[in-house]
């Protein structure tokens, strides 16, 4: 038997199968140093021990989002290697802190199998935690992805839609968030004199800013979360692909926008949860990556009276600045939105 | 009001006014691996715990350039962000050491304003204070860019321009350098059998290597340090820019040519001071930087038998090998020198 | 005398002259991110503490190719800054652990010395030690290299040529690998349910996926193990060089093909030796990496009944996928195997 794993086919899963995930993962500062790097993220309660320590962290936690890519990054071998298209993210929420020193693990329970009438791939649902040592779960999220089937010959007869809730009702949040002390929080450090009383739903920000992204950067990113997906590293085989080249991971336009979010959002501090993400188009080396965001609902968290929650609809375009808010989507040749993400951040109030 | 932050313009700076940058930014083992990375620094007191501690370091402290930078990259969205040139650096001083786990805050006063004769634009002086978690300074700076201004038909009347000292003086240097035993210095790990004594004044020293610098290189570095400034990452608006593609950040070009000094200065572990630099041209992705120093003058440092102190010249130039210690300013188009910086070292005596 | 260090030339070499080299270096979790983050190496030993603790480790050690690439960057500049061509690697064992703040130490001696019979060049033979800082050995390797001679007509008559054994005995394998727990090791976790017995002699395995190198990446790895060839920095010098550009760092060859070699292998978790390495061809930046791998031999290692012992054969090729198992070597030109790797891995029983 070849010891080479070949990767799941859209028959190979099954309902309520679970997976665990090889390749647990300890977070150090050496890769928040990087993500840093790779990201230009700036929000304080990440950036300085003493900043995070000051309003009630024991120390500065590790970015949201590089947890969210190492457990994405664990259930690529397993679920997603003959993936057609990443086609959405909901339920997902940030439970527990991570700090340096914490090591994650993840799995995944496949919640929905529907074949596609074209009898050539099929959609999977799954729902992954990642876990750190003690066995708390640190975040959880739905995902589904379109994989090719092995015999497209073959009729799997699954069909079965989870039903996912819309967005992540406000009570659900602030797990990974420790009570803060909003009196010792500054805002001449926090780079922004705007709290979460200074927003109103409707308001638009531009994050100014562009960023234009190297094979190299979204190479070393992809490997630092240990995510195998071929089409970001071989450009050789992608050459003779789809697009005619490595396609840059989703996450790392993800990524990109929240860093540039700071710009306009110094304040919120913590991603608590993403409602809901797409990736409309894809993003190759070369291009120049903009956001803006648009606040779509202002809640307050149940039983917190030191901080609000934010639900954002941040939008990341390629080659195309954003002082117009644009909508549009990018196709390969035109610029235009690629991401649409819908999510939930924390403010001090 | 908008929450987007559009940076300062001339007219926006006062005499006198202190800004406090925002994101503070716990140093550690990670930004000093891509230091590392990024330059191929090689000096031993900062490579290695055990040298550090041999001569008389608690531990390995923090590059010198490392922390300069992170300052520096702090006080770009306040001062620079319509910086239409970066002029100058003077009286820049190292006072304490920084260690792995220390946090860097910044602020910055402005000590001198001079619009400029066209009206369009104006020079800002800063002076920058670095410091750590214990509101000790770390290292302090004054640096003057030209600055746009948002209405060219308004006269601000500013002439203020400070009066800066051509050198650091001697008595002044050391401050982050702790009393160390020049017996366990050994020149064996260090690099160099040539210590304070061994080097006269007017001695030229070619560097020798040269270093290519890649698009991916600089950025990670620049976002390391959480520098915003817009030239350095947006490719696509600075293809329609004065240079037509991204300018690598001045201070890259300083680190590069301090990294290739240790090939001729293995024992000038420790940057003390740097009394003015001049980006004299600019250096884009694809050139190759090698770098040659003129001992300028030799200094006891008061109080100090352990160390002595080496004022420099180094000169990093752009796709022009050192050899013939090139005096000519490169052009966009032409090989020649891209940086000048005049600085003072300390080494074992 | 000029302070700048020119490196030894072939008639500079002296049979048995030891030479101790600059700059030790402490190793530091920042270090292993960056070391993921260039090959995306997922073994579970070295990607997470608890996983190495679990089965008897005191944490997860750093990667032993990370300890072999900084101790060989070391020996650069005294061994082979002149160097032609790396023609070998031998007798390579690593015999301690490193774990993240342990100080790496190299020194090497003159083991043969061979003048060419052009009488441009000499073959250089050093054993290499690498040692931590109590002084014990963690890493020793021959190596021979090709080195220029500064005066071609001096005959220095050197003609010794050192016996190398063809492979590591077995029973000199596993210092670096202490007594660990089969009982605790979770398959599920490392990745793969094939352990030390699940493998025959004479297997074959495709490691499946290919790794394009970008200039960037490999200049980053290279400067982070302090490795000053010039070769791989130097794009302006090399585009009038033998290749007509950056010829990218043997070692990045070999730590791409370890990281692949994880799908088919991800229970390998330890390089105990390398009784052989050959570049047998170039690579250049945008080549793609791909590898396979041959169970040359089988060993128990004596006194050990927790891990067993494959001696492997790893071809890395550039541009050539690797199921059908090619052995053909890499032109410049043309597609084909650039390494050709011998070596011990243990594997739980």
């Amino acid at each position: 038997m070849s010891k080479t794993a070949t990767g799941n086919f859209f028959e190979d899963f099954a309902l309520e199968q679970v997976s665990v995930h090889a390749a647990p993962r300890t977070v150090t500062a050496g890769d928040q140093a990087l993500y840093t790097a790779l990201f230009g993220s700036r929000f304080a309660v990440q950036s300085a021990d003493p900043f995070a320590e000051m309003i009630g962290y024991p120390k500065s936690p590790v970015d949201d989002l590089l947890v969210f890519h190492i457990v994405f990054g664990k259930t690529v071998p397993d679920i997603s290697l003959h993936a057609v298209a990443n086609l959405g993210y909901a339920e997902c929420r940030f439970l527990n802190p991570v700090y340096p020193g914490d090591t994650l693990f993840a799995e995944s329970q496949v919640i929905g199998l529907k074949e596609n009438s074209s009898g050539k791939t099929g959609t999977v649902y799954v729902r992954t935690h990642g876990t750190n040592q003690h066995g708390e779960t640190v975040v959880t999220y739905v995902r589904w992805v379109m994989v090719r089937k092995r015999d497209e010959t073959l009729k799997t007869g699954h069909d079965t839609v989870p039903t996912l809730i819309t967005h992540v009702d406000p009570e659900a949040l602030g797990g990974a968030c420790p009570p803060i002390s909003t009196e010792a929080w500054s805002n001449a450090l926090s780079g922004s004199p705007h709290r979460f009383d200074a927003y109103v739903v409707g308001e638009r920000i531009d994050h100014a800013d562009g960023m234009t992204v190297e094979d190299a950067e979204h190479q070393l990113a992809t490997r630092l979360y240990q995510n195998t997906a071929r089409v970001h590293f071989n450009a050789q085989q992608e050459a003779k692909g789809r697009f005619g080249r490595r396609l840059i991971y989703g996450g790392h336009v993800i990524s990109l926008a929240r860093a540039l979010s700071f710009n306009g959002l110094a304040n919120a501090f913590h991603v608590a949860a993403i409602n809901g993400g797409r990736h409309v188009a894809p993003l190759f080396a070369g291009g120049t990556v903009y956001a803006w965001s648009e606040v779509l609902e202002k809640a307050h968290v149940p039983g917190r009276s030191d901080v609000g929650a934010l639900r954002l609809m941040t939008r990341a375009t390629r080659d195309l600045p954003c002082d117009a808010f644009p909508q549009n989507e990018a196709t390969p040749e035109q610029p235009g939105v690629v991401l649409e993400l819908d999510y939930w951040v924390l403010l001090p109030v």
